[in-house]
C-alpha cells in the first residue's frame, strides 16, 4: 500500500478469536455515539442497533442463536454482540427510502473507526437469521435486520479451533484501485 | 455531546460553500485508498467510485448535469465531483447482493473519515438523475449509482445566495441516542 491512509482505517480487521474481557459500558457508548453523526438523505438517520452484553443480557444467547454453526463457534465469546438495522421507509412521507442500507453503512463506518481508535475489534456477519432475529428481538416490519456483530478485544488465535485457527491467519486481500475507481465513467465498450 | 468521539467524526459535515481551490491528486487517491479497506459480506468489495475533476475532465460537466437545480447551483463549484456505486449480485455466484448498499456505504465512511482528516469537506447528493449519470458515464446494468459526492476545501459562506447561506448556518442535528439505539430489543408493545 503506497498511499498512506488513517491507521484507524489501514489497521482495522475482523477478527474470530476474542478475548471475554468485558467492555467498559462508556466506552461500548462511545461507539453508537460516533454512529449517530453519520450523514443521511434527508437527514432520516434510518440506523438502528440492538446490543446485547454476554454477562448481562438474556437477549446476548437470543442473538447468539440467530447465528449460523460457523459464526456461532467463534461469536459466542465475544463480549459484546449488536445488530445493524436500517428503517427502509421515510418518517416523512412513508415512502421506500432507497438509500436506507448505504446511510446505515455509513453509521457503521464512523462505528468501526471509533472502534479501532478504542483498541476494539468489530467482526460483522451476514450469516444469521434475519426471521429469527425479528421474533427474538420484536423487530418492527418498517426495520430491516442487516449485519449481526462481534464486538470486543482481541483474544489469543491459539485457543482457536484448527480450521478457524488458519482462517485468522490469512492476510486481508482487496481488488486493486484501478478496478475500484473511475476517472470520468466506466471504461468504453 | 457528552461522550467524546473520535474529531473526524465529530467535525464531519456536509457545507455548500465549497473554495474552487483544486485538490492534489495524491490527497484525492488516500480517499480512494481508505474507502478500499473497508469489510464487506464475502469480501465482495461491491463499491466504486467514478470521479472528475471540474478543471480537467469533461465528465466532470456531465456528472455536474445530473444533478438537480438545487444541488447544481452549488455543487459547480466544487473542485471534484464524485459518484458512489455498489454492484448489486455477488461476483461468485451471479445472485443479489443484500449488502451491497450497506458495504458501499462503510467504504464510503471511510472515504469521509480520511477526507476530513485531510482537511477536505465532502458533501453528497440524492438529488441527481441516475438514469442520466448512467447513460453519461456508461454505468452497465449490474452498478447502481447511489450517491453523488463534492469534494473540496471549505470556501466562503458570504458567496452563497440567500437561501444556501441560511441552509449553512443550521446547526447539525440527530435523533437522541435511546431512539436508535436498544439493549436486548425493541422495546415491547
Amino acid at each position: 500500500m503506497e498511499t498512506k491512509i488513517l491507521d484507524i482505517v489501514a489497521k482495522r480487521w475482523s477478527p474470530v478469536a476474542f478475548s471475554d474481557k468485558p467492555v467498559n459500558e462508556k466506552i461500548l457508548e462511545s461507539l453508537f455515539e460516533a454512529a449517530r453523526w453519520a450523514p443521511s438523505a434527508f437527514n432520516e438517520q434510518p440506523w438502528r442497533f440492538i446490543y446485547a452484553r454476554r454477562e448481562k443480557d438474556t437477549a446476548f444467547k437470543k442473538m447468539l442463536d440467530t447465528l449460523v454453526p460457523g459464526n456461532h463457534e467463534w461469536a459466542q465469546h465475544a463480549p459484546v454482540l449488536a445488530l445493524s438495522l436500517a428503517r427502509v421507509f421515510f418518517t416523512y412521507n412513508g415512502k421506500p427510502n432507497p438509500t436506507a442500507y448505504y446511510d446505515t453503512g455509513m453509521a457503521v463506518g464512523n462505528l468501526l473507526a471509533q472502534a479501532t481508535y478504542m483498541g476494539l475489534f468489530v467482526h460483522q456477519m451476514s450469516g444469521f437469521s434475519a426471521e429469527n432475529a425479528r421474533e427474538a428481538l420484536r423487530i418492527p416490519d418498517e426495520y430491516e435486520p442487516i449485519a449481526m456483530m462481534a464486538i470486543g478485544y482481541y483474544g489469543n488465535a491459539k485457543t482457536l479451533s484448527g480450521t478457524l485457527r488458519e482462517r485468522e491467519k490469512k492476510p486481508r486481500t482487496r481488488k486493486p484501485i484501478e478496478a475500484l475507481i473511475f476517472r470520468g465513467g466506466f471504461p468504453a465498450g
